[in-house]
């Protein structure tokens, strides 16, 4: 093989147009609640080639609201996948290199089985009824998928946020069948505090008047306004106050405090957040954004490990890249470094690096040279074990 | 006089029974706005006993949701006033030797000329078109207040958060009128992302079918929803990662991530904040709320000073005491380094102080040794240079 050293990514490289496919998994999946799904369908996006030895495919695990969605273009669409910043030709997760796997999970709104889905067993849809969704079921879905694709061992399994959290649950679940794993703005489980703003996002959702306890499919309503305010508080903490005040300051839209008509006085964030909600609302299923929160609350890496990550972490058998970023407040750089303490606690081969940004957690997002350089060097050392 | 050195004030230290009076002030106000209220009237607690030069007194300004009761009991509660930890015989405000004044502002809904009140011009209850304020209308209604009772010179102005702002207000519009002015865990002006938290609040609000575009009152209901999910957005807020952490960690209230019943499940966080947003909105007014987040997004000392605060602060002449948190992200110790910064480029007399908490915004409600110590020792300080 050669190992293709890239400094600078051409900001030309695109993956162009990419169509999803549907993967049928016919394999029942046990569900941790107890529930059974007897097959279910994974839409799934893949960008470059798989070896002739399939071990060159890298998994992405998406955040709480991504989708299979992470790179090139759809026809029409205005922008690419949400990662095409790092996945691509000669990026930090290189398509010439890898065959990329990125799937929605199931629980999610955007093709894959989830509250949208027709259950079997009523003919309608799953709604407020779709089982109650641990990090585990979607890695053991995911490892179906694996299946489906003939692969045996995962290159890399990566993701950020709630898609670290998955990142780390396979390297415990499936020690064998994956090289490394990559864990970016993440935490081995939620504090407090996020668990509080999620409860929040789903009250104003289910008090919305058109939320119909979650049965607002069947009678053509949709909680746009409960959605919208879910999606307001969760993107206030996934920026920081720098980048905020950066981005929109004090700045007014329109109005002036002394113009009469105070409903027309309006911060320049004010509408930004509005806008931001209403789109979201639009795109998005509440059933959905529910349960996913509560698979982020639920998630306790060690629990089940007497509360020791590190013991979690024995399991564990892949190398570790651990990322975080200096304004992220919703997933700190303290969580992180209590991922990678476990890690050397546990023995494991870990390379940690907190990134110096102003972005909050939508930095693991978002393109910085340091992140996107660190990022690509860990994975050519990983490309330069895979057996092509 | 006799300066009395308070070093451990006892616990059971407290002004007994109080009762709020109403203070009708007869002279018209001009708003900011444009608009005039005739005349309005002000619910105000006292403590302690004006002296015989009136120069004792000292100013309380409340913030977001408080009111006149800052100390001492009502007959039949359970706690006392809000402030009840610094306010009273030997303790940080010792009404043992100052004359405290603390006045629901108007705008608010405890009694004072607000929203519930009514407007004599159509004879019903102001509603939503109570006029818009400023903080500069609040500290001209207590200028008046100030007179009502004879007082030349505040001994001191003193308030946190939405209070502090008002303190800094006085020492820049009435220099003349106050010996001091305590600022705790404020900002000279808000910060994009604290303006996105009161917007969400605000929509929240505004969107419950109750709200009814303000006019709730007249149609016999109440946003309750609404109106609880503004006070579970901001008291995350005023609570630190770290202080929600130590009261609730990841405790299960009831439940188990295994029970089929999915809705059983809950964090003890999340019962506490739907606890303490559905109690609150039984006893705040909605308009109230939208009214006075506007006046915390409105504020900005230095807007007509060029934006240099210590231009503004070139015109205050009374000694300054500034007091912040390192745990509260709402009002970081960094907007507090600002205000002293100012104050010392303007050549003020400042005593600063960050106080260690884990207690968020919240602490300066909060009993904490250092944080009371060093606001007896500043007022000890004004007490002895008041002519008794």
């Amino acid at each position: 093989m050669v190992t293709k050293i890239v400094s600078n990514p051409p900001d030309t490289s695109n993956l162009g147009e990419i169509q999803a496919e549907v993967v049928h998994i016919t394999e029942p999946l046990e569900l941790l609640s107890g529930q059974r799904l007897l097959d279910h369908v994974l839409c799934v996006e893949t960008y470059g080639q798989l070896n002739k030895n399939k071990s060159n495919a890298v998994l992405i695990c998406h955040a709480l609201t991504g989708s299979h969605h992470a790179a090139g273009w759809h026809a029409g669409d205005k922008k690419p996948g949400w990662w095409d910043s790092i996945i691509g030709p000669g990026k930090s997760i290189d398509t010439e290199q890898f065959f990329v796997v990125s799937p929605s999970n199931i629980g999610t709104c955007h093709g894959s089985t989830g509250p949208l889905s027709i259950n079997p067993k009523t003919n309608s849809a799953w709604g407020p009824n779709f089982p109650k969704l641990h990090i585990s079921d979607w890695t053991a879905s995911q490892r179906m998928l694996m299946d489906h694709y003939k692969i045996k061992c995962w290159a890399a399994v990566v993701g950020g946020s709630l898609g670290g959290m998955q990142a780390m649950h396979w390297s415990v679940a499936y020690p064998s069948r994956l090289l490394s794993a990559i864990v970016i703005a993440s935490a081995m489980k939620l504090s407090a505090q996020n668990i509080a703003f999620n409860e929040i996002a789903r009250r104003a959702i289910k008090e919305d008047p058109d939320f119909l306890k979650g049965y607002y499919h069947e009678n053509k309503k949709k909680p746009l306004k409960g959605l919208a305010l879910a999606r307001m508080i969760g993107h206030v903490t996934y920026l920081s106050d720098l980048s905020m005040a950066e981005k929109f300051g004090r700045e007014l839209r329109n109005g002036d405090f002394l113009d009469e008509k105070s409903e027309s006085v309006e911060f320049k964030i004010e509408s930004y957040l509005n806008y931001q909600g209403d789109k979201f609302a639009y795109e998005f299923d509440a059933n959905s954004y529910i349960l996913l929160t509560k698979m982020l609350d639920y998630f306790d890496l060690a629990l089940e490990y007497n509360n020791e990550p590190s013991t979690a972490f024995e399991l564990a058998s892949c190398k570790f890249l651990v990322l975080t970023f200096s304004s992220d407040w919703r997933f700190p750089p303290e969580r992180s470094r209590e991922i990678t303490k476990a890690l050397i606690t546990a023995g494991r081969d870990v390379t940690h690096a907190e990134i110096s940004s102003s972005q909050g957690h939508d930095a693991f997002l978002l393109p910085n040279s340091r992140y996107q350089k660190i990022f690509s060097t860990f994975l050519q050392r990983i490309a330069s074990n895979v057996n092509y």
